[in-house]
């Protein structure tokens, strides 16, 4: 082999094109019809027989709240703790507050297993039971898996298909980033958001099905079916670019974005849970006495066959249905959607770009009109018409939150209610760049993320 | 204006080409000789006639030691200071430590203006005093501003140019990011680096000329003229990218980096400083008893004209000359360099990439020889045997260390010394994509951005 022989292309040209090729391919992929995956995953349900049940927090099984500080931790010390968040800002109506948050330092993988059927790219979903999920089961990627599984490995850790992932040779990476989660419920929260494809036979199993990109994209389209994890990493998938251009160049972008992480003050620390002013504990959780944000809950997971042994653990309960919507334009042709520079104490730096709007509507009821969140009404208005190019409401992660449902939508702009020149921390950015940007990690939020993925997958066309 | 008018190109696609023109102009531009430029920073010296003493830390001029935690601070609460840290990391010979640390969260802006003149791009530089160069004047951006003068912009804080980079729309922004300091001995602290191309006319001032890329390499190829900041900047200027490849593909090395950082337990906390166990305070500074590492020490300032006034401040003031080295090889032709993904506590996110080698070679005598960092005992027999192919000693941030002297190389390896396939937390990556990387933050390191400088301006070829 001669030393020249040694380089690649730094870029995977032909990649973009085939992952469109996959978009385009809806209505059935190699092995399922999309239109039989609801009824394979209530099979899927039926087999497996979970049940969740709510249980107060001191009742959890091997959970509980420190003598010193009153943490909610694991008697291991593993999976993650409830702790408390003490947070400073510089801009909107609340500068200063304190919060229960959810802590968990390690990284863990979100994989999701790419091969060629009759030379389109098939994605290997799983239908998964998460105790916080509206309908138990969704489509999760190939593997979520904790660093603790993932390092494990080798040992026998028991995560399906976890070996495509904890070994690089054997397939090839198509993508593979750090993403943020949730900056107002998790502390620094980060996941790797990995696609590999293999050109191995892959071992079938029960709860894995062989999907095509167009068929998530038609999925997408349905309330509860695709999971938070697997929509983020969807979000990742490298998008064909024929843009001709944008309103913003690339560098006009990631000044904007540098600008805007860099003028915020934002002091974040953890404190003891018992320390979080505002906040009670009663018999069956933590919350406030005014109803707002959320509470801390706890669930025991019963299974009903022998393969899966039960669990409890605690749970963030959001109060009530969020809204997270893109107002998106088309400029000179080209497709755009209004991001918003967004202040999470949770996040490891300061911003993020979240949806135009991401809120819960309900905790906004009492702020004084001109502080409500900009979009908002516009947002609402549209939704009230059934106005939206798209509304589906989506569940977060199952396994740290109940019932944490938001509505996503895409709702289309004008000059006059989204002008090309927006406020300050809001930016107009192509489709095309936001989806790059999702090569590296902390700049697209989850929410936008979730919002991301029915671009790249079809589910959405703007 | 039609809509279709507002679209940009995505990319400055004449921006490399450019910025090559201006490294190929060397010898002199448009007003100096490069030969001349050492000359005007001794003038400009001899004009500000500054005087820089030692002086004990408890008689610092508007600086104390906390009552409670010890911590040194200003008494107007701004600038920085000097506090604990307490770091657990899970690899190398050191796992649980704690030393003072500078503190200071706000992100300044370095900040270097472009103009053409004879279609030639020359950058505006300062010849600027700092209290910790080895020299007092150096190189330095156009602007050195905290974040306190930038927003003061419009009121008037007297900071030079500083209009050019706080008002986007006064000139083009060519880059753009925030880019990590020290971490070892800052928490945290990263800086906007940004270059802004102006087409007016820009008042002249004595401390202040226009030079060539060209120029800046050559300079770099001195001890001690261009300081940190300016390589920083210059680090992230974009390069021609007519490599035909890379050993590793893009998302490969994107996908090595975020497995190394996901993979790393880094614990990191602000604690007192009086709570630092092995580090004493005595009549000059604090320091530790077997005189590794550094010191805080202290320093008055005195001007001995009319137009600035005096100060004092501390300083760390690192203990022996540090060393900071690229190995390189040409893989099929295309010039590499061996990065380390290194963890250091001070970082943001675990771990950023490295030089080859980057240590303070004093501190490891006491280390097992296994132990010792990989590739160290290569590069000190090249710079022994006068073998390297480059090899300048450059003083880091003069505004916050003392005398930080490190010695920065390019060393040549080869598939004996290091191979193509190289420890874990190393990995060959091309010039071009080292470069592509400081479009964005917390990647390559502050070291790595000394030695990529070399290469963007040219002052080194591999």
């Amino acid at each position: 082999m001669t030393a020249a022989a040694r380089l690649r292309p730094r870029a995977a040209q032909d990649l973009p094109a085939r992952l469109a090729r996959s978009a385009a391919a809806t209505g059935h992929g190699h092995h399922l019809r999309t239109e039989d995956v609801p009824g394979w995953l209530a099979r899927r349900a039926r087999a497996h027989r979970f049940a969740v049940r709510r249980t107060p927090l001191d009742r959890l099984d091997g959970w509980s709240f420190q003598p010193n500080g009153g943490d909610l931790v694991h008697h291991s010390g593993r999976f993650f703790s409830v702790r408390g968040l003490a947070a400073t800002v510089d801009e909107g109506p609340f500068t200063s507050w304190r919060q229960p948050v959810i802590h968990q330092p390690e990284v863990g993988v979100l994989g999701i297993l790419a091969k060629e059927f009759d030379g389109v790219l098939h994605f290997l979903m799983q239908a998964k039971m998460e105790p916080g999920n509206p309908n138990l089961l969704q489509l999760s990627p190939t593997v979520q898996a904790t660093r603790s599984n993932y390092q494990r490995v080798h040992r026998g850790a028991g995560v399906r298909y976890l070996e495509y992932f904890a070994d690089p040779a054997r397939g090839r990476v198509l993508t593979d980033s750090l993403q943020s989660e949730h900056g107002s419920w998790f502390y620094r929260k980060s996941n790797r958001n990995t696609l590999v494809e293999t050109t191995a036979d892959v071992e079938p199993h029960a709860d894995f099905r062989w999907l095509t990109l167009g068929q998530l994209g038609e999925l997408l389209r349905l309330d509860h079916v695709v999971n938070m994890d697997a929509r983020t990493v969807l979000a990742c998938f490298p998008m064909p670019a024929p843009e001709p251009g944008a309103l913003h160049s690339d560098t006009e972008l990631l000044s904007w974005f540098t600008a805007e992480r860099a003028r915020h003050d934002v002091d974040v620390r953890l404190v003891p849970l018992a320390g979080v002013d505002g906040w009670e504990r009663d018999a069956d959780g933590i919350g406030r006495p005014d109803g707002r944000y959320f509470r801390i809950t706890g669930v025991t997971v019963e299974a009903g066959n022998r393969e899966v042994t039960g669990w409890s653990q605690p749970l963030l309960e959001p109060c009530g249905t969020g809204v997270a919507a893109f107002v998106y334009r088309r400029i000179g042709g080209v497709p755009h959607v209004l991001v918003h520079a967004k202040v999470e104490a949770g996040y490891l730096d300061t911003i993020e770009l979240a949806p135009t709007v991401q809120c819960t509507p309900g905790n906004w009821d009492p702020v004084r009109a001109e502080q409500r969140p900009p979009f908002l009404d516009l947002v609402l208005a549209a939704a009230g018409r059934g106005d939206a190019h798209y509304a589906v409401e989506h569940s977060e992660e199952g396994g740290r939150f109940l019932e944490a449902r938001i509505r996503y939508l895409f709702v289309a702009g004008d000059e006059e209610t989204a002008p090309l020149e927006p406020p300050p921390a809001y930016r107009w950015v192509s489709v095309g760049q936001l989806n790059s940007l999702t090569a590296h990690g902390h700049y697209v939020n989850v929410q936008a993320r979730t919002l991301l993925a029915c671009l790249t997958s079809g589910a959405v066309r703007l």
